[in-house]
């Protein structure tokens, strides 16, 4: 049988007895049907050094699909690396049930080798590509698979910001904070905070508001090809950082503007055949009723 | 100059010396830059034999442009009369400021000329085509601009219903009723109740439930391209309606299915050159702090 | 052992194999430990003079307890019709798990004796007297337990209405319409609504409008003491009904005002030892993570 | 004539032209009509030595009344100095229009000798005083007039907490953050957050989480005479600061308790004949229509 992907590489960051046995029984299970398989431990904290080091070892070594052991943290730091290498990702399930981390330890080895030879569910996830801009300089560049947030740091106050879109002021406001999330991330921090659920296909984002001072202000769901952009308002007395997947975090200052675009290329997630969405939004969510 | 609209319709519902007064001025002025006018009274009240009547007679005349003298409620009975002739329709504002309607009667007479030569900015916007089933039958056809909503209807009871997009099931629940609103719907009732706004440029609904009994369901957005079906469940015990746009109301029935679908050809929306949707939330909705 | 109660009425409604063991059982129980005891099937649904000839009936015979076999809905009728008797109720479970009916069949005969000889947990509950005023005159009085909700009925439009409290304009707004809600009715319809939870020995109401026209206008605590007063107003061009508990229902026409007072003695529930609100909440609205 | 308060102190913060022609003419008319005036400049942000200081100056000087010139920020300090003294507050609003400060600069001297004289309305407004326990000892005793709020800090995790009232636990749940508001604090943070308003008679408060993780948890309301308790949890990783009225602020660590009790002698705010806090609320909050 051909396989559809040759070259795993087992990512995890978890180190515990159930990890090992697991890692163990994939090691040497997958090379039987012909995969040659490499395994890195991988880390939710960010180091774009250490990140970047591990991308390229991984892209000479030709790694065509990522395998997270792990939960939905896990495999947003697998997306950070692995991302910008265009590798499709799946995850094997070992903290609770997670919306991204969906093959159980238990299905592991039935669903493996049928995904390997090519029979899945693929699914296309928005990537945001996130540019932090200083006084006219680019500083930084990030990205996220669920979202960025803008939030009030190591303060008392309110930030205040204003939101363009495709160039045209959106509004400005005061907050604790506002999210720019991804339909991805539209199940996680953004639902905390009173945001609407976008199915996971659209190429569109949500713009929600952290505890705002203007009641009517509510979010706002926009196409994801016109680039986002929020900025520090000048007479902000407020500390700020820029938080992305709950991970990456940046420190703002007055008139930093922040600049979000949709990545042409989304990322990959691979599902074993059957996958449902809404049933996981039924389960996690309690929907069943 | 050559004219982009030819055959403009007059349309309005109010009939008050203000209405007269614009309509007698429209009536005189437009046929010297070049326009045959015709002028019609609507109804916001639905009569689908009488619509039907009028689009004939409209479509037989060439009409090629709806001018609407009234309100949103005014333009959404010429959608409905003329949205099924694919002609462009602008809308100058009667009422209190509309999110539809925003040529004041004061630039009336500056702007249309330059929009009739022309120079305007075209805004298309989705319109739902919504069939009713009933045992397994088609019982009817209604389109909606802004929304559709199945609601508890003369009773006391929450009804019961199963929400299924593009084939598979989204959730079982209970509630006074659901809306499934348009871009365009989305600053309508379907903000009233805890949804988010959707850009007017998407192809994408929302699905809002209205006073759920389970707390955690939450507004759904998706995109337009996969039919919705919403079915009344059979342990239902309340009654219900379907309504549309606030204007067309069909009574339902236990295990009667609404299908809804994204029309292929969009409402297109003609506005004057400097159009902002963002200005119009600021201001519609006190977003301006 | 003397009895805390010695004449208790059984009082349910759903009539079917498990209401007819346990009402047999309690019938040849109940009165080997003393008491003389009734047993009434109760309506849901109002009917002002049945309710009333029951009450008599109670009263003649020294009813000094209510022991309902049901639900949320059968206790609310209970309610009803033996709250103007100032008779204490206790409630075992039919149903669902509810709020109001938290004694399970099967501890039904550990738990009833030691009730009826005096050990249990009492707990006051505000009852919400209602008048209906139409052009000067009173019209009807209705009480509720849970809330009243004065709502469109019948119609597409909202309705406006202007709220009062303790004769002071609170505001004037436009809503699908609005719920007046006691603590015991917090975890109820007004919930749905967006209200918040009340602790249940407060003397307060919360007025918690329905999908409001005005985004800014939230849910309002206010002591019960003072009187509540609702009026539809007068350039009101809808229907509306008010609703009180689910089961009584009145239709209003324009220029009505319903004037909301808390009852000075409150209806007695009865618990067995060890009741606990808060874990009531936990396991009712999935709180417990 | 006899007046109401003879001893007034001038407190304010923001130091502008407009700030001192007040204060000048306030020193020189209040004498006229027989007070004793002091003045004294307070800082909003918080130094417990300096304001006891200061507090107990005042005390010597038998200070009766502090008159506030300035915005809400002013007026919390005010209150956070001047509170242990039980002496009645009134506010000379010098920013925007606040919930408290509701005396015009420009009524002043209409208005002040009135109330000096002794007709005035007195609202008393509850005040929270909280313990911060940490390994069964006191650390710190702080007080607040709109709310208290447990927040995460520095961190990119959520808290995770847990609520007790009257000793009972109400729930463990991981969220941002929780505010505990007095009906005065429910017109800022709390609102924000979700909470209802409470009206400012209530000796009541209402627990609001911030961006809860449990959709379905509520904001809750309780009566304000037993204790409410709030403890980090063990497990808990992340870090969190402990707020009261914006201005307070202390760290926490895993394991502290924060105990919240009503003060028993409220605070009293004095306003103008005529003062409509309904009014307030529908020109702060855009609830007019």
């Amino acid at each position: 049988m051909p396989l559809a992907f040759r070259q795993p590489v087992l990512l995890w960051h978890r180190d515990d007895a159930v990890l090992r046995e697991l890692l163990e029984r994939l090691r040497s299970t997958l090379p039987q049907i012909g995969c040659r398989v490499d395994a890195e431990r991988i880390d939710p904290n960010w180091d774009a050094a250490r990140d970047g080091a591990l991308r390229e070892r991984l892209a000479a070594h030709g790694t065509d699909l990522g395998i997270v052991l792990g939960g939905d943290g896990t495999l947003l730091a697998a997306v950070r690396i692995l991302g910008p290498l265009d590798v499709p990702l799946l995850c094997i399930n070992l903290g609770r049930l997670g919306f991204l981390a969906d093959i159980s330890p238990n299905e592991t080895f039935d669903v493996l080798p049928t995904i390997l030879g090519g029979e899945f569910c693929a699914e296309d996830r928005l990537i945001l590509d996130i540019e932090l801009h200083r006084e006219g300089r680019l500083l930084r560049t990030v990205s996220a698979l669920n979202e960025l947030v803008l939030h009030k740091w190591d303060s008392l106050k309110m930030v205040e910001f204003e939101t363009r879109a495709g160039g045209r002021l959106l509004n400005r406001q005061r907050a604790d904070g506002v999210i720019v999330a991804t339909p991805t991330g539209s199940t996680a921090y953004a639902l905390s905070s009173g945001g609407p659920i976008l199915y996971p296909d659209m190429r569109a984002v949500v713009v929600v508001p952290i505890c705002q001072h203007t009641l009517a202000i509510r979010p706002m769901v926009l196409g994801a090809d016109q680039p986002l952009e929020i900025e520090l308002t000048q007479d902000n007395w407020s500390k700020a950082r820029l938080v992305c997947d709950g991970q990456q975090s940046v420190p703002l200052e007055i008139g930093d503007r922040v600049v979000i675009r949709a990545r042409e290329r989304s990322l990959r997630l691979i599902h074993p055949v059957g996958y449902d969405y809404f049933e996981l939004l039924r389960t996690k969510l309690h929907w069943g009723g």
